[in-house]
Parts: structure tokens; sequence; C-alpha cells
């Protein structure tokens, strides 16, 4: 259908995830070459990358546009040889419908006290703990990107109250806004339910540490606060939640990202009785979703239309 | 404040729940009387009940109205001598947050594969299986009233696709309405996860049997169909679930109703990994919420005003 020859190549470099579903994809319309192939090949045009391996890219002569195959960008501009190119994150609809059910989902598991109820059935118990309504609990949100916004917003519907944390000022409708190091303190002692958000920046790594988690509303209706991170793994110190789990400071927690990836088997994080353990599958990049809106980016970019979503390198996101 | 001694005195008669806190907060505007006190006393114009004796109210001679302390008027309409007065039921704003909260919860627990990601995690696996989106999933409500209406919306805002069926003919904006028994096959053959929220009348008795489950969407994205009952456990026919849990018609099923309340300690409903327990939670009738809408029905009717909220004993709810 079209000529695939004369037009710009991709090179995939994929660690940790299975490369074949987006190579097929990819291949409907442009010529593929898989990592550790391509180096120093001129008709390569554009990278798709995930945890790549930072000697490839440096390589290629004619690279015009990185992609990340993923909402974070941290894995890329992590390469301290990455080539002077725009960084093209991955914005997609698809993706944020993912995190708005993830996230609502454990904040109705620890709101509806699943934790609880998994051990009652365990033990045969038939009781009823007090519930309250979602208007009487406050989820904090870090992160108030396409994401976190979105997120709000559903939580918000469910007749949650809102409560938004970001680095920059920030106004949201039915959101009480706080922002940087001042705005820290008040938004968690008014929050119950924690859900981070954020980008993964040399700024907010390990920012969900002991201090954080100890200025959680603690007399809240859920009796003691609860932590969601469905951002990076190393926004979080894990050592820290489960010092707080275990003197009574946090609840319980949702993980779906960990300092190291896969979790290591030897980790407490797994049999804590008040964690609940994902393996980063929250928002999946689907590639029957993604690999469109990758290829239709390129073919803007070649008929000189602007680039979207460029990623800010200073920024970190 | 109120002169209590010149006002309609109330019976309150319950089984299988603590009255205190109902007795109290009643108490702070009329005379309570606690059965089995009461019989014979004409100055008691209301009773509140739940799963009351049945020898009680035929004996107040001026008896004017029942109160429901729950959503369910079952356990008041199956009394064969009840007294020839309204009976009204409690429709609070309140039910309905909780009942969504409930069914929104157990949704996307079936829906983002709870069960399989605690399995992995009791086994530390570290793996992420296919995720469809809620747009690709069916939610199947039987049941469209007050509470299944509110319910359709609030899953229909997360992205899934909305079925409901009922046995009068209804339009629903956004749903997909089926009804009576020739909508009945129809509407199961097109549901992933079937949300039961009907009344208990004597035509849904044991509506949810075999031939129920097993018409229900097989192929589908969750490969294999799901039930969450938070109606009665009437409606059900336990050993027709357990039965097609083992034999692969259902895939899981969250209870929050069971035949007999409290649920044995003997059933294996309790130990089945592919089935969650709640005891009867989802939308707990809470007194704190209720008895200002039970003490303002009864001051309206006393002004004359026409009463809200009467039950059609004919239709059973």
């Amino acid at each position: 259908m079209n000529d695939q020859a004369a037009r710009g190549r991709i090179l995939l470099s994929v660690r940790g995830m299975d490369p074949q579903r987006w190579r097929d994809l990819l291949s409907r319309q442009r010529t593929v070459v898989l990592e550790p192939d391509g180096a120093e090949d001129p008709s390569i045009e554009y990278a798709a990358v995930w945890n790549h391996d930072p000697d490839v890219l440096t390589r290629l002569p004619n690279l015009k546009l990185i992609f990340s195959l993923g909402a974070g960008v941290d894995h890329v501009l992590s390469d301290p040889d990455l080539p002077d190119v725009p960084v093209i994150r991955i914005v997609a609809e698809n993706l944020t419908q993912y995190m708005i059910e993830y996230v609502t989902w454990r904040v109705l598991d620890h709101h509806r006290q699943g934790f609880l109820y998994r051990t009652q059935q365990r033990d045969r118990v038939w009781r009823q703990p007090a519930q309250p309504p979602a208007g009487d609990v406050a989820v904090g949100i870090m992160g108030l990107g396409a994401l976190g916004g979105a997120v709000a917003q559903a939580l918000k519907a469910l007749g949650f109250n809102i409560n938004g944390w970001s680095r920059r000022a920030r106004q949201m409708e039915g959101v009480n806004t706080f922002h940087g190091e001042t705005g820290l303190t008040p938004f968690l002692e008014a929050t119950d339910i924690l859900v981070v958000l954020l980008p993964l920046t040399p700024a907010t790594e390990g920012i969900v540490d002991y201090s954080v988690l100890k200025r959680l509303r603690r007399d809240g209706p859920l009796r003691g606060p609860c932590l969601i991170n469905a951002g990076r793994g190393r926004l979080q110190r894990e050592s820290d939640i489960l010092k707080a789990l275990d003197d009574g400071t946090l609840k319980e927690a949702s993980l779906d990202v960990f300092e190291r990836e896969p979790l290591d088997p030897q980790s407490p994080l797994w049999t804590h009785p008040h964690v609940f353990v994902t393996p980063h599958a929250a928002a999946s990049s689907d590639p029957t979703h993604l690999v469109p809106l990758l290829l239709r980016q390129m073919e803007a970019y070649e008929r000189g239309e602007p680039l979207r979503n460029v990623v800010d390198r200073d920024a970190g996101y």
C-alpha cells in the first residue's frame, strides 16, 4: 500500500517488555529495525524506546525523533548521551482511561475496607464495621497533569472530596489545590487517601518518604491514612513505607510501581497484610491503541506540522 | 423543645441489628417504645421496623404508618397479618451513594482482575495479563429502580457499556434497556458482569439460578462472566452459583446478600477462591442519615401532606 522503503525507518529498542506486538503493528506502515541491529543506519529517522540501551541512539546519524512507549519519560531522559532531538511522550486517551480505572478501584478498595473484609471472609466473620460515605473522605492527588486531573474528576463524581498538589500553582474545578513546598503540609494534613501520580524528576525522586506519610490525616473517618502509588517506583522510599505501615503511621498501601522492577521476590511488600501489589499494570501501554498515535505523529512531522506532546527536558516531563 | 407527650409515639421493632442508635436519635423528638413493650398502646401511631416480630403490629389500635428501616421491604410484607396502613420505604440519598460505591468497587475488582492479582501477589508472581478497557466490557443491571438507575449512571461515567433489565419496560439515558421474560435472554447474552439490584417479590425470588448464569456472555473480554448481588439473598440460588463457578459457567462472584443471613459458617461460599463475601454491608441503613428522613415524613403526615415512597403492596416494592 505504502512505499515503505522511501519512508523514515524506526529503531525499536525495548527492555523488560516483549517487542513483538510493537514490531508487528509498526511494520504494517514502516520498516522496523530491532535493536541491537540498526547502528550507523542512515535510513533510521525514528526511535521508539522503553528502557533503551544508552549505546544505541548516539550512533544513528539521521535520528529525528524519539518516542517513549509509555506515559513516563524518565527512562529516556536518564540516558546521559541522549541525542539532541525532540522526545515525544505518549498521551493516549486509553492510558488515561486505564489510570482512572486503576486509581478508582484502589481508592474504593481502601475506602470500602477491602482489606478488612478479605480477612473477615478468611475467618468466616459476619460483622459490619462502620462505613463513612465518600463525602466524608478526602483523596489527595500529588501531580495534577493529564492523568492526575482526569483521576480527580472521576473521584469527585463518586462523591469524594479532592485535594490536589502540584509543584507549580494550578487551579482545577472542584479540587482544593495546593502547591510547592509550603503547600505540601496543609495538603497532606487534609488527606485520608494519598494518590501519587507525579512524574519522576530529580525534584520528585524519593518524595514519598516517612516525613510525608507522617503528615497525612491520622484521625480521619478511615481510622488511618492509605497510600496509592501509580506513578513511578522511584518516587517512593519503600523502607519508609514499611516502617510507616508497621508503626501505624500508615494504614494500608496499594503499590503498582517499585524502586526496582520487577519487585524482588524477597521484598517484604509481597507478603505484608496491608499492602496490595500489582506489577506496573495500572495503565499498560497497549500497542493496539498506541501504535496508530505514533505513526500519525511521524506523518504529521513529515508534512511539516508542529509536534505534539514534546517533553520539556529541563522540567523532566 | 417539642411537646413529646402530645405527638404520636413510635414503636421500634428490629431484629438482627442493634436498636440503640435508632432509639437514641428518634427519642430526640418523639417518645420511642421498644418492642416487646407497646402492645395495645393507643398512643403509638408509627412503627419503625426491621425484621419485626409479626405478633406486635396487629396489636396497635391506632397505628397509622409503618416505616422500613432499609431499602428493601420484603421483610415487612412477609408478615401475613400486616395491618392495612401505608408502608413507607426508605429512599435515602445516602443509601444510593453507598450502593453506587459498593457496586462500582465490585465491578472494578472483577474488571481489573483483583482475584488474579491477589493470587499472583500470594505467589510473588510479576506478570501483566491482558487488560481490556471498560469500553470493551458490558455491565448488565437487573433492576432499574432508584438504586439501579443511579448505579447505571455511575458505571457509564467510568466508561462501561451498560445494559439494564426490568420487569416492566423502561427507558434510561445511555442504557440499553430490556424487559420482561422475552428481554431476559438478549440482556444476559450481551452481559459480562451481572449486577442484581432487584426487589425481592414472589416474581423475583430465586431468579438468579443456573439457567440465568448459563446465558451470560462466555466469550467476552474478561474471559468469563461475573456476578454481583447487592439486592436480596433470596433472589439467588446459592447451590446454582456454586455449580456454575465450579463448572466454569461463572468466573467470579461478589455476594453481599445470602439466602440465609448471617451466612452459615459451613457455607462453601466463604472459602471459594472465586467468591468475595461481604456481610450485607453494601448499603447499610445509617441511623444518623435516616432518622431525620423518618421524622420529617411523620411531621408531613401530621400536617396532612401527601406521603412519599409508599410501597405498592401488590407489586411488592
